[in-house]
């Protein structure tokens, strides 16, 4: 009883500071403005490709959080309980999956900022798995949502990428509003799917 | 120092014991049979995915493992510890990625077995992802070991669903190896990559 009245107020203090930025896995969980909208960019993202698939129009799935796993103990015969892990960090974008025969890959990201998106959200490595998908005829993106403009973006990668190369060679530490206003796609936010983002690929991507 | 020497006997037994069968998330540290041979199926897909990416001639990823998080510890203020979490039964396949332009997605597996692939192995909702696929355009298939007679067989999708509905409907509870000979496509070993399975999709699949 005492250990947990030692620990309460700490564990409610780290809910409330920022930390979530460092981490993009705990970001949905502890982000405010996302909680009292009811439902944050993977949820939403969560349910239209649920409608997509429930409708035949396209197979696409969120993969798992890469975790290492380090100890693992088994309460009994059939039953294993993890109980030392790890996050990783994870080797490539968030969600893939195939509409109207083409591969379909893409990276979910949250921007609080006001005026610029922040490149250090992004993993090189990620970027670079979405320019190789590009270039095996897949279709790469990024979709990024502005938090204070309540606006959903579809970025290709072929326009991200040199500003991430630019970022990378010590450039620019961001994108502006204004480039993904130039560069981007706004994803119409409907009923069914919340985020209609195949309607941007089928307008500009795919013809 | 005890307690070592307690539960020394029981994990030992744990280890020889044939539960693996029951949840295909341990098989490859426990099977003593693939641990003699040095790599399991999933290190020679592992190694094989990295020579085709690292040679630009395909990006295919295994998926990380689904993982139920229930508690997380936060020893200092940028680590995360989980401490409580549980396998979850996967809702796709291992792997999947693109090549020449096509949506490749399979699941892997291995048979112990001496005369026949046991479909209890296999979980409907993969089966039904693998259909869903191959209708979207895409390539899927499963990649069997028989461990018995050292054989890589890629099973394509249209002719392993006719042996998974039987199975769901009360019929044969497994895949005879006489089937796989007629149906299903020996992959070969090499030394790079260490199983070509894409040389497969080359020669019977995407003509």
């Amino acid at each position: 009883m005492v250990i947990f009245m030692v620990n309460y107020p700490i564990k409610k203090k780290r809910d409330n500071n920022t930390t979530y930025e460092l981490n993009n896995k705990k970001i949905k969980d502890k982000n405010p403005i996302m909680a009292n909208r009811g439902m944050n960019l993977e949820g939403l993202l969560n349910d239209s490709n649920e409608y997509y698939r429930a409708n035949d129009i396209a197979i696409i799935h969120k993969k798992p959080i890469p975790i290492q796993i380090v100890k693992v103990d088994y309460p009994s015969r059939n039953k294993a309980v993890i109980t030392e892990a790890y996050y990783k960090t994870p080797s490539t974008t968030d969600y893939n999956g195939i509409y109207k025969g083409k591969y379909i890959d893409f990276e979910a990201k949250e921007n609080k900022n006001k005026t610029s998106f922040p490149l250090h959200n992004v993993h090189p490595h990620q970027v670079e798995h979405l320019k190789s998908i590009q270039r095996h005829g897949g279709i790469g993106f990024l979709i990024i949502y502005w938090i204070h403009t309540n606006q959903f973006f579809l970025y290709p990668i072929q326009k991200f990428a040199p500003h991430f190369d630019d970022y990378l060679g010590d450039g620019r530490k961001s994108i502006v509003y204004e480039d993904f206003l130039k560069e981007a796609y706004l994803i119409p936010e409907k009923y069914l799917p919340r985020l209609d983002f195949l309607s941007v690929l089928d307008e500009y991507l795919l013809k």
